[in-house]
């Protein structure tokens, strides 16, 4: 899926953020949001509820952030760079959170499997964002 | 993308809709949401806004329901048919809509020749899980 | 509250139907918006999970079809008939469902007699919302 | 609306933050995210479209976070205060920005006046919130 990155690149909009990394993240946030929906969804039907309660929970909370994520990624037009980065940071911790769950229960449920590692290439993808960030505003220091 | 496939294929909870159909119509929800979120950004940069005003609101609503879509598809615990129905109908009629805007503006505004294919596939993706939805209900109508 | 129908009000966009009865609507959602997601995650602590699966399920549904509702009633312009139709009957599904569900706990889970009063005030202001509709569709014939 | 504070009530989940305090900064939250979405529509549709294409963008951000904040305030199992501080510190950066664009316009345009408002105190209720919160901890650590 490059359709994110295509639709970043025909912003009028310039970014200080490398369009590779952001489309990265967005697409790793959608990816996660359909996981955790479907996740929260089969961890409801399996016969040990009980055990899975914390994983629904945490799924549930996921797929939310990971909505709000990719649409204020796609956004340059009046963006505010501290929400940005708030965001991302929520997204991270969230992401790591539900997919420490998950991996409890890969080995019995494929889609706690599947859904941990969707969260943990999210995690990653919007930790290297916020590094991408962090370096744009060392450059502007230095350029200044 | 075929992670929406292989999360429903995870699912403990059997299902009528063929399982490619309905992630298809989830992957094709996923890029418009992600397309209709940046078209509509795009178009408050550009110069000629008046002109772009009904393409951002058509954009902006489209873009929530096909975030409303793609989670009403990935559930099938307590999955209410009807519900499924009405929100899929909403969901073609809202991406023809943006995609016949979107396409006015798709020789000038490449951000928007993009989003209208991506909502035209949308619009086909959900509408073949209607019919999809129709037939399973034929079957069984002719089983009984 | 009645910052939904001011808004309503002070909108440049003329509209057919009551601005009560739309505001109205609004307001339920946004309060069965809330109910359903903290009733979801109470059932989660709860010791019978199990028993409580569904209402999740059906919570969890039915906040997310409530968040798309009062977006769609809030906007006018380019406002499409059949989107506005459609997510209403989705509406009345879902929280009919979620209204039923939670009334089966109301009597030893507070959180639940609490929601399903939520759930099923949203219903009945969504299919007054339906009549009007279909009240100010007869009313163009008759004048036509 | 007292609804959230009695939902929070009902939750089997204690939690350090005070529930007048969450349930105010619930409320103001889903009151913006209305007033956001119904003021964005209205600007679409004002002669001046091109002046307000700002407040149309700030408006469609601040929705969607005021969409994400009273989801993650109303769920406390699983509850992470990573996640919770940093949404409301982007709740707070978004209605700020969003509420001193819409003052620019609150002289013409009436929509927008609401709209300052309703994101004034949504910025100030989530302020508020973050100063509980560190007050909170500030108690744990003395006790410690």
């Amino acid at each position: 899926m490059t359709l994110s990155r295509d639709m970043l690149e025909a912003s009028p909009v310039a970014s200080e953020l490398p369009v590779e990394a952001v489309a990265a993240a967005i697409d790793a946030c959608l990816a996660s949001q359909q996981s955790c929906v479907s996740c929260a969804d089969s961890d409801l039907a399996e016969d040990d509820v009980t055990a899975m309660a914390r994983c629904v929970a945490l799924c549930v909370t996921c797929a939310d952030v990971c909505t709000l994520t990719p649409r204020t990624l796609s956004r340059r037009f009046a963006a505010n760079h501290g929400v940005t980065h708030h965001v991302l940071r929520a997204c991270v911790l969230t992401c790591t959170d539900c997919a420490e769950e998950c991996e409890r229960h890969a080995a019995h449920h494929r889609h706690c499997a599947l859904c941990a590692q969707a969260c943990r290439a999210c995690a990653h993808a919007c930790e290297a964002l916020l590094q991408a960030e962090a370096f744009a505003q060392l450059q502007k220091l230095a350029g200044a």
